[in-house]
């Protein structure tokens, strides 16, 4: 039997949780789901951002699905971003961001690209200190391993997209040990994966360029963890923004569906936060975690006939449940 | 009398310099010109990127114009990129990046922004090593006397636009210390300097994304090293790319003018490089290094003039020598 830890965390988290559950609920009707706490409205209620107890509902669920998360303005000591602390604590090593243009809300068609970030480490590791009061110093941790699993992940989804490109994005002209060795490792998997023809590079910042100039150009991207957080924000333009985009943080047999928008304390409770980045996180759950392929294809076509029949979203009068209405109800056609 | 230091460098820094070295001699009639070199062909030919003889060039003529660079696919040892050498040598610690709507040739009016990019640390500091064969650590050093550097420049700036807005562009969510570091100095700064009520934040991914859905509401924005490469090259869209894309790296008393594109290697000597970066970036040379408000305003209304009456770029018929001849001709008008 499948299981489903729900995080709902701060915010809108609580808002737009309930509705992915929902659709996963129809589609497997055996599905069990568990809640679990996590997020700044926690730390500040038990002085924990993720309790032991939620890593073991994760664990044992070995699937997730997460709302959102507050991040207070300024540094809280013992404080830490609760997703960060649980993509480290379950090795969410790989963090799987789809782009494409959905009807009535995409500025153009014919944008369908992938990227897979790296999700434990680089600038991410953590490792920060004062060399002196006048002078900060993180690391920026690349490791083989991590790379090698971020390519072996990247040539599972190549596969299954029949990708023609994949992009390593990198900036080796400045940082040729650290960028060297992301590149040449994934470049090596690939290539023993059969993919090398297809492997392609880009310099960061050219890649963030090309992918406003020509998006319809990229198929699959592949980065490290930071370059994959500013490049996955700035593509989610052509979906219709960060409302439309999903993300899954995706380790070995476990696997937590993230909507990559904030908690937006200010619409929070108000019925009219856009639950469709955590309906669409949850169709990346079901393709890529639970292998349910069919499931998967049927949720996104919910949600893109919806979108089709409504015209888009009319930002002024739609509400959570208007939409959760619209796309439930069309998944019935499988 | 006002010297240049011309370093043509590599590809099509040698086709587009001498119209910007042109553009200038036409509005300072007494200007003397000395020519330079560094880049990968002169590491190739005397195994050095940036020649002592050139470095003292420029110290003694305060003013330079760079072309652009090529940069090897692979590490090479003993090779550092010629650009970061200067920067890094000169101390030019800031990096100023102007991006506006051109007629004819930008996707939409009304873009008038401008990236203050530190220049000197960051993940650019050239600090990278091998933890071991199979991890690689870079270091990004954050000083409070580089951003109080870049929070004065930005000041200035501010002022001179008029600016109703300074975003700070960081990741403090993820690096409180490097990055909160770099927020509170540059805060503290422009609060002391009477600005505070126009600055405000934005996470470096939430920057990237809003660059792009809505360039008109950013007027200055402040960022470290990396970010400001990636955010500027990405924020070139509005201005039509980076064929129109100009810099200016900002010292004491010392500057060097620079096109952001790259040396394009496949059209160099062809006669069809677009020089319009760099007679944009010998403006930012005439307005910010040698307060020439006047011929600044000149040069960039004669490129005006030249896109506004050709309606645009012909990229299929355009070349060199007519985009010259376009923009010089209408200099005169002074
Ligand atoms: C909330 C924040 C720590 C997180 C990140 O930077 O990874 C978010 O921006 C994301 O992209 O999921
Ligand atoms: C050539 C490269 C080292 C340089 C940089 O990264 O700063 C370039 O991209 C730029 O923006 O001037």
């Amino acid at each position: 039997m499948r299981k489903l830890c729900v995080i709902p965390g701060d915010g809108i988290g609580v808002d737009v949780t309930p509705v992915a559950v929902a659709a996963l609920r129809i589609l497997l009707p055996d599905l069990q789901v568990v809640e679990a706490q996590a997020g700044w409205g926690c730390f500040v209620e038990h002085g924990c951002a993720v309790p032991e107890r939620t890593l073991e509902l994760m664990r044992d669920c070995g699937a997730g699905l997460f709302g959102a998360v507050q991040s207070p303005a300024h540094a809280v000591p013992g404080y830490r971003s609760a997703i960060l602390t649980l993509r480290q604590q379950l090795d969410l090593s790989v963090n799987l961001r789809p782009v494409r243009s959905w009807p009535g809300i995409s500025p153009r068609p014919g944008v369908d690209l992938l990227i897979l970030r790296e999700n434990s480490e680089g600038l991410y590791i953590g490792r920060e200190h004062m060399a002196s009061p006048d002078q900060a110093i993180a690391e920026r941790q690349i490791s083989r391993q991590a790379c090698e699993t971020l390519a072996q992940r990247a040539a599972e989804v190549a596969r299954q997209r029949r990708s023609k490109r994949i992009t390593l994005v990198h900036k080796a002209n400045v940082l040729p040990l650290t960028c060297g060795l992301f590149r040449d490792t994934c470049r090596a998997v690939l290539e023993e994966q059969g993919l090398g023809e297809q492997v392609d590079e880009r310099l960061v910042d050219v890649a963030a360029l090309q992918l406003v100039e020509q998006p319809q150009n990229f198929d699959l991207l592949v980065t490290t963890n930071l370059f994959g957080d500013i490049l996955s924000d700035l593509a989610s333009y052509w979906s219709g923004g960060l409302a439309t985009a999903p993300s899954l943080n995706w380790g070995k047999g476990i696997a937590l569906a993230e909507p990559v928008h904030g908690s937006a304390p200010d619409i929070a409770g108000s019925g009219r936060a856009n639950p469709i980045a955590a309906l669409l996180s949850a169709a990346l759950l079901l393709r890529h975690h639970w292998q349910l392929e069919e499931e998967a294809t049927c949720l996104e076509s919910a949600v893109e006939r919806f979108l089709n029949d409504a015209q888009g979203l009319d930002h002024g009068t739609q509400t959570t449940e208007r939409v959760a209405q619209g796309v439930l109800t069309r998944l019935d056609l499988l």
